[in-house]
């Protein structure tokens, strides 16, 4: 077996980088050698000898810190959001001049979740039918939620690319809102409820068949196998990579 | 074992007609007798000696076939739509001179429809959250479906009852649409899908858990066992009754 | 408003008592009074003026604990488990001379769940197919689980006493175990798998619907609306109830 | 647009060759040139110039049948069943004669559940535990379903492939059967009820979250999708092609 990865966490004592810490440590291929929070600098990671770095801090912080692990030839996944196209263009302009990092950002790290929008994708063109339904416990704020948006619109690509027309839909008397939100011509349905975590169903329909891809998330340490996963990929990387599904290999 | 009930099938040729006269042909302990059409006339009842009607015919024609049968001492189930208050006042009062003659009308005869609303109900005011997904083919006309909305109506009311208050929602950026219609409080959303037939899920959540009624309809011989229970039980229950609920014992 | 029911919790220090102490402490209509360990003796109880004491202790402690608070005039919900025909037999002798004292015995706090067997029961006669798919994570020891093999139990018992016959199965070529376990001629079957917690659904079948109660729970913190019910119930039941059902008014 | 594809339907009269008729005659793009039965014989194609064949007709007359069309310079799709390896190696030999010949031999044309056993074979390397329920009417004479034992097997070499060693599983005390039939380590679970049709749902779980990946098929219409899409497709795929997936794309 090869000696494990060694690993930085920024961000330790967030919710997020407390998970990661814990999974780092725990499984059998990876080595903590850095936990750092806000106050301690970044010098940590080289006094570590860290080879990845797991960026789970804050919008404000990420870019920094995404600077001096390339500048010094650290490997780093990014779980932070607030990296909108200029920022994605400003790390590409750092990678030029150290071609051999890797660094992945990606907006989702729970592999289901990824999965799920990927197989929507893939099954889109063959169905007649499409609509989503996304349930979030109640003290959610927007819907509906963004991945369901993001499904949508990666469903309704792929019917335009198909040559679909609209989804069939004969209601002529509506109570306002019970058709859901119209995502660029996709149906979304968002409930709120107590008790619940984060669950998202795309169901397809044609003749006499329907298939339902749901992915349930119930705790966030879902995100931690593919921050693993990341961290185990990133050096083979070089370059910028977002989105974790160029790592799932469909 | 009791001699089986005989049975008259009003409107034999229509689509709920013809599976109940292949309903009451199958079932042991009933007997067809008469199969009868608009064209017909109504006296094969009497030449059959019909105990029990089932009229599956038309709004227009409904009214009269109830009175024909009550003023003959036939029992009716009655499956048409088209009875509102005043049709029912006047049924009522047709039963007045003929006590011993039962009436069962009931809006849907699908026991696992009729059981879904009544558990919804029961349960309605233990659960801080509470919302409904009903989903049918694409050619349905109304969102929400009627199922649905007597759904909402009926455990909002629960609701009130018992003091609950309003469903928590912290929804502050909704894309129009996306939490449903509002059905007296409760959200409701309708999804339209190739494929699919009839289906409602009742959601219910609480701290930590979720309770969640679902009731699937495949096919319109989903009626059939209810109205087989109709024919066993009008007979003993003179007078008018509304609803496949008082049946159900619960 | 009336004041607060004083309340002690017994084993305050436990997974299921810490959870309890937090939600006796936040509900508007409850009052933490005393939190004692195994260490502590009862006398808090007595020193916080408890009215209602909440046993989430260990089968080695309860009967002794029940004890005292009968003779001291304490009223008891016991979660604890280990009360079996002989303990609950000594526990209503005790009330026998503290008839004003209410002890409810409940195997299952989760309101859903007790919901769901409830309902299981009610429909169980009206449809000729049954089974029950239960999944938990994969630690669980037993499968299948107790409440799915209480259930299933419920079910045939309802069915008995309808005079349903043999749930219909035309397999004659099976690979062992596909068809789950028989309790008492309901089959049941146990998914277990990573990332679940407690789910359990009760599938019913006659011609063209089914009818699906499905219970999810996705925490411990499911128990407590139903500690809380108890909390608030158990006053006014004099001597011993068992079951969260008589609580639930169906 | 082309000019419609000119089909001919062996097997005219049975259940699926009948949907076939409907379906070829319906679709814009494909015209019905030919309605063959078992007393018929096969010149009825060359007499209306069909350019493909659909097979639904009995695994007796199958091989000649397709001899005939692929001596005839016609394409074929075929959805009947009993071509094992040395079938399949005995169309290779004719069609080596006629190479611009295409023969499409599919053992499901559901498009649904062709897809969902492609996404449980890309998902299955990603998660620690899967299970599989199947759900099918209760005449169905085998469990599992052939449909649920092809995925585990699928499923479980997509995961020795992976490297993925036992699905965990602490059940140390079992029921008779409730951990389901064991294909190739993968746990299969068959519920037979009154009312559904068929139904497939893989779980996937890992910390955290679970994938469900499910399909439900109403009607035996849901193969007609898929015939159509074979229909179209099996002309520019000449030699010998297995399953749908190939031309799925995915």
């Amino acid at each position: 077996m090869n000696s494990p990865i060694k690993v930085g966490v920024l961000g330790a004592r967030g919710r997020m980088g407390s998970e990661a810490v814990r999974a780092v440590g725990e499984a059998p291929d990876t080595e903590l050698v850095a936990a750092i929070n806000r106050e301690d600098g970044l010098t940590g990671l080289l006094d570590g000898g860290a080879q990845v770095a797991v960026d789970l801090t804050h919008p404000d912080a990420v870019l920094d810190n995404i600077r001096f692990c390339v500048e010094h030839g650290i490997h780093v996944v990014v779980g932070t959001s607030g990296l909108g196209t200029p920022e994605l263009a400003t790390v590409r302009s750092w990678l030029a001049d150290r071609p051999e990092v890797g660094v992945l950002v990606a907006p989702n790290f729970a592999i289901g979740a990824v999965l799920s929008m990927r197989f929507a994708e893939l099954a889109a063109k063959f169905f007649e039918s499409v609509e989503i339904v996304e349930l979030h416990h109640p003290k959610k704020a927007d819907a509906p939620s963004g991945t369901a948006a993001r499904t949508a619109q990666v469903i309704a690509q792929a019917r335009a690319e198909a040559g679909l027309g609209e989804v069939p839909d004969a209601t002529t008397k509506e109570l306002d809102g019970a058709r859901g939100a119209d995502v660029d011509g996709v149906r979304v349905h968002s409930v709120r409820m107590t008790g619940l975590v984060a669950h998202q169903e795309v169901l397809f329909g044609t003749e006499g068949e329907t298939l339902t891809i749901r992915h349930d998330s119930y705790d966030r340490r879902s995100f931690m196998p593919g921050v693993l996963l990341s961290i185990r990929e990133v050096g083979s990387r070089p370059g910028l990579t977002v989105g974790l599904d160029a790592l799932l290999g469909i």
